[in-house]
This record gives C-alpha cells, structure tokens and sequence, in this order.
C-alpha cells in the first residue's frame, strides 16, 4: 500500500492526507458503536481532487468511505476494522458556492455544513428548511446521502424533496454533473434520485443545487396535553384544516420522556405540572406577524377543545420548549444506554403500532422504559427502550428488542429506517424486511454503478 | 403470432381482448402525430392479469405498449407502425381504492382518472392538487410514467413528489409491491422514484399511493398586466414574500396569446383593454374566506404598484380568468400547426432566455409568432411558434425552430422537457442535449429492468 499512499500524497497537499492517530476522530462513528481503522484519510478540495482520489483507489482496489460531518447514527460513514480503506472526507470542500434568489436555489459543495447553508440562505432572506440535532456539524452530502429528514419535514420534505440537481464522482471516476436548478425536468432516468439516501454506496455526492422557500417571518408555538396518540392525530389533522401547511412540525412527546427530562436535565423550563401522559409541540409559520399567527393557533386549540395547550408568548419561549423536545437524546444519554428505533409508520396507525408495540414489550421485559417521541406528522417516531434493571449487559437485550419493534413496526406497514438509513446498524435487518425482489434490484442497480465494490462496502447490504 | 394471441384470449375476459379496427383509437396519438398499429390491445383488470400479460409477452418476445388515456403530447403512448407491439392499456383498472385520511393518503389503479382522483380526495375533504388541461381523460399510470406537472407544481410539485408508494410489474412479469404510504423511508435505494417519469421504458406502473393536502377553502385570482417577463419574476417573489406559498399557480401569458384568443375563441370574455404585453395569472388559495384572502391579494398588488391589476371579484370570474389561460392551445389548434416546446429554465433565466430566443427566431423567420405562456413559477414555459406564411409545408421549419429554441435552452442551463416527457418527438433532441455519460448510465438502468428490451420500445432512446 506505500504504492498507493505516495500516489496519494503526490494527488493531494500536505493537508490533503491524513494517517495514524490523525485519521482517530474519523474512525469512530457519533455514538460510539463502530470502531473501525483506515489506511489514510483523503481531504480533497475540488470534485477534479475526489475524481483523481477515487480513480487512484479504483486502480488499487481500494475501498472508499464518503465521510461527511461523521454524525450519522448507524455507522454509515465509519470504515471497518480491517484498515483497509480510505476514508474520503469532504470537509474541505464546505463553501456555499451561490444563493439564486430568484430562482430559489442555493448551490453548495457536498462539505458545507448544514447550519452555514440555513445561514446563507436566511441572509438572502429565503428559508432552507433543513433542521435536525446535528444541524451545526452535519454537512449536506451526508445529509444527501441518507435522505435526512427533521423537524421540518411535514410542510417541505426530506432532504430528497429539497434537491433539484447533483454532482457525483462516480466509483469509475467519471465526475457526473447533474446540477441543475430546475423544478421541471422530465429528460428521463431521475439519476439523482439513485444517489440520494444511496448513502455513500454508488459514488460520491460532491455539489448539490437545494431548494429554497420564503423566509417565514411569523411563528407560532404552542406545547399542548393531548391524551392519547388518537387525539393526537386528531388534533394535527384538526389543525391543518384551520391553517393548512402553515403547520410545520408536529411532534409528539410522550410522558416519559418529561420525566426523563426532569432528571436528567433538571435546569430546562419544565413547565407541565402535573405532566401528561401525551403531548405535541405545534409549530406553525407564515409571513405576516408571530402575533397574529400565535391568536390564530389559540383560537384554533379552543376550538378544538385543548384545554391544556402552553402557548409561548414570544420566541424566548418558544426556544424553551423546542429545547426541551431536543434534549430528549442528550436526556437518555445520561440515563444510560438504550436501544434505539428510527421508525415510520402511515401517520392513522401510530396510536395501534404504540399500543401493541408497548404492550409486547411489557411482556417480554416488565422494566423496560419506552422512549417515544417524534415527527408525528410524518409517522416518524423515535422509538427507544430501556430498562431500569441496570445489570444486563450493554445492548445484550438489542436483538430480541429489535425483533419486537421491527415486527410491528411491519404489521403496521412502516419502515424500520425512517431518517436514519441503513448503515451497518441495521443492514441484517434490511435483509429480512425488504423483500427479496427489492433487494435484487437494489444490488443490480449497485452492480451498474460499482461494479468492482469499492464504494462503502459494508454499509445497507449485508454482502 | 397467432399461438400468442390465442394464449392472450385465453389469459383475459372477452372484453380484455381487441384487434383489429377496434384498435384504431389505441394507436393514434392525442395530437394525430404517430400513427401506429398494434398486434392488439391487452386491457386486463387486475396486478395479476397485467403480470400474466407481460409475462406472456416475455415469453414470445412480443414488445409492450402501457397506455393509459393517450393523451401524451410526444408520442410517447403510442406504437411504431410496425404492427408487432401488444398495447398494453390499464383503463380497465380505474378505481379509487381507499382514502385514508389520517395520513392524507390515496390509494389509485393506474387506469383511474386524474378527475376521479381528484374527486375522491375532495369527497374526504382533502385535495389531490395535481390538476392540468387533460384531467378529465388522462389516466394516473401515465401521469407517473411520464411525470407530469401542471398548474399546481408551484406549491405542491410534480407527481413525483405527490407519489409515495407504486406497485409496478415489472418487465419479468414479476410484480414489485412497493405500495408504501410513508412520508419518510430510508431503507436502501428509492425504487420507485426511477419508474415515474420512465415513460413505461422499466415496467407497468398497476397502483399508486399518492399524497393529499389539505382542502383549501378559500381562492384568490387575479389577472395582472406586468411590464416584461423580468418585472413578472420580480412579482412572483414579491407575492411569495407576503403570502409565502399561498401562491399556488403563477401563469406567464404574452400578448400574441391574447390576440390569438381574440381571434379565435371571440365568445371568451376578454377583460383586458388594451391588451397588455404580458400578463400573470395569480392564484393564491389557503383555508378561511375567499373574500379575505383576495382582499389579502388586492393590498400585496397595490404594494407591488400593478396598476392594472384585474381582482376575480367570485368564483365565475376566477374561472373565466383561468378560461382565457386554458384555452391558449385550443386558439392554437384552431390557428393552424405550430412547433410547440415544453421547455424550463431557472426562473431567474426566464426574462433573457425569452429575449434571445425571440430574437434569434425572428432573425430566422422574420414572419415567426412566439406564443409563449406558462407556469413561470417553476420556470416552465410552453414556448410555441407559427408562422404567419402559411405556404411552407407542415412542420417543414420544425428542425430549424427546435434547434434555435433548444440551443437556447441549453445556453440558459434549461430542459428540453419540462413536464411532457420525450416520448418518440423529442428522443433525436435528448441524444444531443444530454450529455453522455447520462445517457449510457440511463441505458445500463434500462438493462438492468429490461434486458430483452421489451418495454415501450423506440421511446426516450433512439435505440
């Protein structure tokens, strides 16, 4: 391998490459679960750099690791032990390249963060609607390549929906350029659309053209105590009949998680008392005033009889309680470890999949805790589960955890991903949910791209 | 072929079944384009007979023709004159098969029309939003096949992005159920996304889930005179800054197609005088009252100095207003052949890319007439251009007309098809304007999905 390390070297500047105990914090994925060892770190500058980069791995057989902000949550961007591959991370390619106004798009390289891409954005005075968690270390080829979804999503998409146009280096090293800003192309085969939530399997995502929208100027914010994940759903759908896509988030918290919260963050604003055993975070907004969009949402919770609804009363607030909503993981990572779901189901069979998942949960392990919350307005809940009985081992329960949860979440018709992808974490269970037509052709497709399966192998395919 | 067409009677009812002159209506194109001739039309009524259709058709080598209402506008549903292909028409499987309107869902059989559906969305009180001149003959499985757009892309996309779920039978006979309802889903590659807008080339698209909206209740219209297609643009952005994506269609129409109206539709009401050089037409819609939210349009407008600004006063005169935009093809007809383009640009580029083409056009044709109108919001214009002279042979300019107006396209980072697909009528243009690489990888897909090349043959590739 020294052949390829000089050629390496020799492709990128002294800061292109990176080996030994500098390639650490990219070996090791964000929840510390997947281990894993490289033979060099490639830091390229141009989409010309990462072509002559996968070219020169091409030609070696060396197998290829996109790495974004390294924040995915199943191991989709860290290498395996073998030592084997190179890493490619995009980091230094992070420059918003042009915000089009008029044409509401914002051309980025695969390495820009996600908050510098809102930022830019917002000070064209347009909206990127792109928000989760990681917002402020993620970059957005990561995000493209998993499809990533967030609190947004109801009203504008997954990042899927806010891609107009990409460039790809392909696993040949032919630099495929897609990017277009146009909201109406029917030229045939939608060849971006294979590479998004493709996560790092078919090439390597390099710039993109994103929508954006009308800065909102109006918010409304509202924590509401609703009794049960029926009258949830009611509610959302009560909600946009009044004020159609002006709701943006609808997200679901579930007692538990309050209490969580109480302990394990006691210095939040806690402001339910006594808690309920349901509640939603309702966001709306609109151009115009937060006054007025705020009277409206009140009018609209009276009517729908929601006696219990916190509405904040100006943006100090609102931020109290979206904080709350997104400590709930920092929360659990306290309390210790627990076993993680990204789930989706049709939005009217979340109350069924809550009540029979939690009852067979009860069933198989009387301690265990469930954390559920999420985007309910997508069907995507956050579904985790702890036990209070600390002496088992670490994860030793995740298998038959996981079998439970997958299974209903089956019976429901959902998805055992639903913003997370796929990764290492859940590649065998992809083999067993997806159907075995599915798979083929998802590995043919692969086969077209990648014929010599150099591009993150070991992620959503098991062989 | 006779042992085929005995095994296709003996798969189908009698009705399933027809040669001869009855299928004259099947293989004429809705713009009497492509006269073609089949082996016979298959009209089977369920996933399972579609599959034994295709599977039959595999085994003889016989080539599939899906077609749904015909009303492609490039051929693209329409057989060679070969007389070999099998048309293979789903307007037998045309039913709704259940709203779920908890998850704002509706779940289609790709005969179904686009009317239909829309029906029995309002029925549940939701909206189907897709919505374009043909939707009360054109038939959901051929919106997908070929991505259809329309009046209300602006706010609510493409059929691509109202489709969640699509059962498919593929060109093995085998059918894929993917016939999901689910609004986030990262479990490996989007299947789905690569047969809408495939135009029948990968498999038969049988069934569809498909997102609903909430019902707007109230509607604003207005006709605007604007000075030139910039100060459209401007208006555009400046709407959407007040009233956000309320703005759910922003149609482009230029003075020849109000004198081309005048002339040939006279019992239209004709509101403008005198006519202006351009003009928009502005919907917004959103829940509450009509009334409110055109009060809302007429103050945005004043703010925005349209001077000439004519408010829809009711829901009569709002359709009258969208009358005039509809029937801009029909004046066409009426007026004689022109060379019609479906083209997009970014919407920033819509204002040069109509003086240069214009220009260029009249330098070739100093008797040219540029009917240019559409939905600017997305930068999609149809762009269609007559001659005054009318001794020059039938679409004898077309190649000259098509090269200018499509050179132009290109020069403006613009596609050769914005929503109608390529069809047979524009595949000679689509080996030229897309580039290479793209080509041979949609050509690897298509073997992928179709190796004995099957489907839809001479569509979209030139072989």
């Amino acid at each position: 391998m020294k052949i390829f390390l000089d050629e390496l070297n020799y492709l990128l500047d002294a800061a292109g490459v990176l080996t030994g105990k500098d390639t650490a914090a990219y070996c090791l994925d964000q929840r510390r679960r997947y281990q894993g060892a490289a033979l060099a770190v490639a830091r390229p500058r141009s989409s010309t750099e990462v072509a002559a980069v996968v070219q020169l791995c091409a030609r070696h057989g060396v197998a290829i690791v996109p790495q974004g902000g390294n924040t995915s949550l199943c191991g989709g961007a860290t290498p395996d032990a073998s030592g084997a591959a190179l890493i490619l991370s995009l980091e230094r390619m992070n420059q918003v390249l042009e915000v089009d106004a008029d044409n509401n798009t914002i051309t980025v390289e695969a390495g820009a963060v996600l908050a510098d891409v809102q930022a830019a954005a917002r000070a064209a005075n347009r909206l990127f609607p792109a928000e989760w968690a990681a917002a402020g270390s993620c970059r957005i080829g990561g995000a493209l390549a998993t499809n990533a979804g967030g609190v947004n999503v109801l009203r504008y998409g997954n990042m899927r929906e806010l891609t107009l146009g990409l460039e790809v280096v392909l696993a040949s090293g032919e630099i495929w350029n897609g990017l277009r800003g146009l909201r109406k192309d029917n030229t045939g085969y939608d060849l971006k659309q294979l590479f998004v939530g493709s996560e790092g399997t078919l090439g390597v995502i390099t710039r993109a053209v994103l929508r954006l929208y009308p800065l909102p100027t109006a918010h409304a914010t509202a924590l509401v105590a609703v009794d049960d994940p029926t009258a949830a759903v009611d509610l959302l759908r009560g909600v946009q009949a009044a004020v159609g896509d002006r709701v943006t988030s609808f997200e679901l918290i579930s007692r538990p998680c309050f209490e969580l919260l109480a302990k394990q963050c006691p210095n939040l604003p806690h402001p339910f008392s006594p808690l309920p055993e349901w509640a939603v975070l309702v966001e709306l907004s609109d151009g115009g005033d937060s006054h007025v969009l705020t009277d409206q949402l009140a009018e609209v919770l009276h009517i729908m009889g929601c006696d219990h609804a916190l509405l904040a009363q100006n943006s100090r607030q609102a931020k109290d309680f979206w904080r709350l909503r997104e400590h709930i993981p920092e929360a659990q990572r306290r309390e210790g470890v627990s076993i993680k779901h990204d789930i989706s189901v049709p939005v009217g069979n979340i109350p069924a999949f809550l009540n029979e998942c939690g009852h067979q949960l009860q069933l198989a392990f009387n301690d265990a805790v469930i954390i559920a919350f999420g985007h309910l307005g997508d069907g995507n809940l956050h579904y985790n589960v702890f036990r209070t009985d600390k002496t088992s081992a670490l994860y030793a329960d995740e298998p038959m955890v996981n079998d439970i949860v997958y299974s209903c979440v089956a019976d429901h018709n959902g998805s055992i991903s639903a913003e997370h992808g796929i990764g290492q974490l859940k590649r065998h269970h992809l083999a067993k949910y997806r159907n075995p037509l599915e798979l083929a052709l998802m590995k043919k497709i692969k086969q077209v791209f990648d014929p010599a399966q150099i591009m993150n192998p070991g992620k959503v395919f098991i062989d």
